[in-house]
């Protein structure tokens, strides 16, 4: 591991009531005017290419720290950080999700109150990330479009609880290998969340980001000022 | 839902040793000469278009049956119903993973004794199913190639633990929308399992699904016999 990145193994606390600590995070950060969203998405959807992206682009704006998760390796951290931007790289050792004690260990890593916008990049995982508040003003949900358009049918929790979706990948929309429908995907999402914000985007591209880094942008002045 | 698919709501049963009862189930499913296996991967990766291509192959050798789990919907457990196969659903109300006796609920509803063949579709998880033993005799591991080749850095539980990898999707190889470097995946599996078989496959166009197949078959035959 590269000695750009700094590693903390967390242990989840069981007792702790991770809702009640969820709400006082929430409302702690919002007087210190740093805006935390939490990322979701299965694993290989595109969280850290997404982050690049945003980060490259709201630089001049905010000062950004990232906290990353993982089971195991920092090899998104380092990513991040090659890219200038300060990483945090919480190993979960084997927990299939975040709860808010293992994100206050990772915020005791940062100087909070330098910071505008702060980004968790959750397990990759559809299931269980679904299930914790972070303590994050915000819940963003990748989906990738070789996934399919059927994953608001069999992870339904995750789409409803999420103020945003970031459709992914749409540069494979443009090739014959799959059938993904997003007229039929906006359907479905709706019928779980009416009011979703949803921002079809390529990471890799590039195409459709601006939308979404507005988006956040004003979300982000909105609470911190 | 349709009438073909049969649906269990299962929970459960916190209690129960679970290692010895997947060693019990194993022993037993030995004796009845009928084969389980276990199929696990990331949301969307392919386990549903590889079940149809397998069972199609498969249906003149063997009798077979599909025990889906989703923590919603049964729109899979269609899909192989209207092939033909016979499916149970599983709804695992919120479950990441399945469990022996989740298994087993879903086994009590079929004619084990007259099938040679049973898969299992787990849930959408490369987390928490790699840690909860089925009793299956053969665990699989679907990687898709959108998902990117450093997997097995994030999630080396499922792939230290699976006894076949699939890589599906290679059509995708042929694309400039990936960077996946199949010798580098293999590269970095093979630190992790050695022993593990390997088949990259397209289940889409069917390139690559007769060397699984074949083995797959070989697999059956031997333990059944």
């Amino acid at each position: 591991m590269k000695d750009a990145v700094k590693l903390i193994k967390v242990k989840e606390d069981i007792q702790a009531d991770n809702d009640l600590l969820a709400r006082r995070l929430r409302e702690s950060l919002r007087e210190r005017k740093t805006f935390l969203i939490n990322l979701m998405s299965s694993p290989g959807a595109g969280k850290t290419s997404l982050l690049l992206q945003t980060t490259t682009h709201l630089r001049d704006t905010f000062q950004m720290a990232v906290i990353e998760a993982d089971i195991d390796s920092s090899v998104d951290a380092e990513r991040i950080a090659d890219s200038g931007i300060t990483a945090i790289q919480l190993q979960t050792d084997g927990f299939c999700h975040l709860d808010v004690p293992m994100v206050q260990q990772g915020l005791r890593n940062l100087d909070v109150d330098s910071l505008d916008l702060i980004f968790i990049e959750n397990v990759g995982n559809l299931v269980c990330p679904a299930e914790f508040d972070t303590g994050a003003a915000l819940d963003v949900m990748i989906l990738s479009v070789p996934e399919g358009d059927d994953k608001p049918l069999k992870y339904p929790l995750m789409f409803s609880k999420c103020h945003a979706l970031i459709i992914n990948k749409t540069d494979y929309l443009e090739t014959p290998l799959t059938d993904f429908d997003l007229e039929l995907l906006e359907k479905r999402v709706r019928k779980l969340n009416k009011d979703i914000e949803i921002f079809p985007l390529s990471a890799r591209t590039g195409a459709g980001i601006k939308a979404w880094n507005n988006w956040l942008s004003r979300k982000v002045s909105e609470h911190n000022s």
